[in-house]
């Protein structure tokens, strides 16, 4: 059963904007078959749109202001009609089913928790992101939302995931990783050391202890919780250490002719390969805990990867991720 | 000017123990021209030296007691006799130049704070390792010492780091960045807001600002500072990171017959990446701020690995490592 509604896209976030992410609603309004609002300055959408011979195919929501990739949290406060606001809006207002923007992450998260407010019994809102782990992606979070944070909100990190996990991948009681920097529970600082603790009493999570750095991509948990400090710190490690191997090996294995024919002939499964890598090609980080789905999308972003954007806000908007969350930390003491 | 004391090389300490450190021990002496001490058990040490006809090259200390890979810090007072504690003690007696250890990281900073005292004017010990950047390693610290630090301890990693950098590579004025969730002055956690305002205002240092994830392995900074939890979770990631892609892209290409032809081909130049890339080969992380350069080789070492984490401790040793950061820390407010 989906949810007919369609995405507010905020068209005017994210280096390429507002041309590319127009382009990205028109690709998943014609590949995908999704419906999407774009949210932004009408005048210049429909320019965009008109170059893609597409102005009746996708309505425009009108916002004059807009966030800069460079403002943060306090912006939103100071524009009551940027394009994210609106968007945020409209979701409230159940207008649209979910927002997808590519602007300032610090814009989309003040946005989001003023005008959409934190969801009932969810201490803090959470970005997760998605890793490229295999059979499915281990989820990690906190990504860069909250700096610093209680042990109790790490294990309502735990919850939150595990809800995404269960209805993005169907997985059944998904298991719940601590990062720290050891494997023992008296490991790491005072507040993750007493999260553990609240972690192995948790009811109705399925905590496998300590996780360290080497786990991200190993699928050893298929949600990681941290604070946003450690969480970001790490997901940006982690991005810049596989350019890092990719580049220092295509220019070593560049160097003989033969290999290149070699790579030549494999491209097929090289591009497969750098696509499962591309944050973009998953359409992205979602913000947990409000209430309504909203996903920030890589701020350099093309259409394709503000087409898989969509995709992905319209799939947790039908499988209900916000009841999902909401079931979850209402109800933290069922049992399993 | 070389210090021609020997190094003191804990034999009982590392998964290979003690075989393996004993080869690397050979490997240092006759490859390298060290002057290595091994301490240990007696019997053992001397029939794997025997075994490598090395009995006549390498005086043994003895030691009868020696801390388990998987025993932390509390290890270190109950075993006064440890190997890795008798090794601390002969360099504070001023018979060795250095202590090289692949034993327990916990176990290690735990007896060499306490055999060996913090060198005066340091607030913490801190762990640094070399990263593999071009032209010349990015130092990480703290990767594991103090899992929380006060501001005011991220400013001094600034100047352990950046005397180990002027010593060890000829950097002048070596540049310290912070790592941290993003490039403006007003991210991250209130320790690291803090460090920012400190490390701007601090004389002799050359602050170059936040540094994020991205820029562990892009060089633009020469000592990067953080505290030791996040430093651990970062090292981790990457390296973790690093083998993911290695792996991934060996896989695909490996695929096609001829880039596994070509690959061949380039065997030297391969050989020299994963090298590089190898923490071994770098001989291993630096314990800073104590009375006596104490190297920790990586736990997994081998002979190889041990040998040249013994050149690392005999350079940094002959280099005046200990008094260096002694004069930035006692003098931080002199003008460069």
């Amino acid at each position: 059963m989906s949810d007919s509604r369609p995405i507010a896209l905020d068209a005017m976030g994210g280096d390429h904007a507002p041309h590319e992410i127009v382009a990205g609603a028109v690709h998943a309004v014609r590949e995908r078959g999704l419906r999407v609002v774009l949210v932004g300055s009408p005048r210049v959408l429909y320019e965009s749109l008109a170059e893609l011979d597409a102005t009746h195919e996708i309505p425009i929501v009108r916002a004059e202001e807009a966030l800069a990739m460079d403002e943060g949290a306090l912006a939103s406060l100071r524009r009551p009609r940027s394009s994210i606001a609106i968007a945020c809006h409209l979701l409230r207002r159940g207008d649209v089913s979910a927002v997808v923007s590519a602007g300032s992450t610090a814009g989309i998260v003040a946005t989001g928790k003023l005008r959409l407010k934190t969801q009932q019994g969810v201490l803090r809102p959470a970005i997760a992101v998605a890793l490229p782990t295999l059979p499915h992606p281990t989820l990690l979070l906190d990504a860069g939302a909250n700096a610093e944070v209680k042990p109790e909100v790490l294990v309502q990190f735990g919850h939150l995931g595990a809800a995404y996990a269960e209805l993005a991948y169907g997985i059944d009681a998904p298991r719940v990783g601590l990062l720290t920097i050891g494997s023992e529970a008296e490991k790491g600082s005072k507040v993750v050391r007493r999260a553990h603790e609240l972690l192995e009493a948790a009811p109705g999570l399925h905590f496998v202890g300590n996780v360290e750095g080497y786990d991200l991509l190993t699928g050893k948990a298929d949600v990681i919780t941290t604070d946003g400090f450690t969480g970001n710190v790490a997901l940006k490690t982690m991005e810049g250490a596989v350019r890092y191997a990719f580049d220092e090996l295509r220019q070593t294995i560049g160097g003989s002719p033969l290999a290149r024919l070699g790579a030549f002939m494999q491209r097929t499964r090289l591009r497969e390969l750098s696509r499962r890598l591309d944050a973009e090609a998953h359409g992205g980080a979602v913000l947990l805990g409000l209430n309504g789905t909203v996903v920030i999308a890589h701020g350099s972003s093309k259409a394709k990867g503000i087409s898989a954007a969509c995709r992905l806000a319209a799939d947790l908007a039908t499988a209900g991720l916000v009841a999902g969350i909401g079931e979850r930390v209402q109800r933290p003491h069922r049992s399993r």
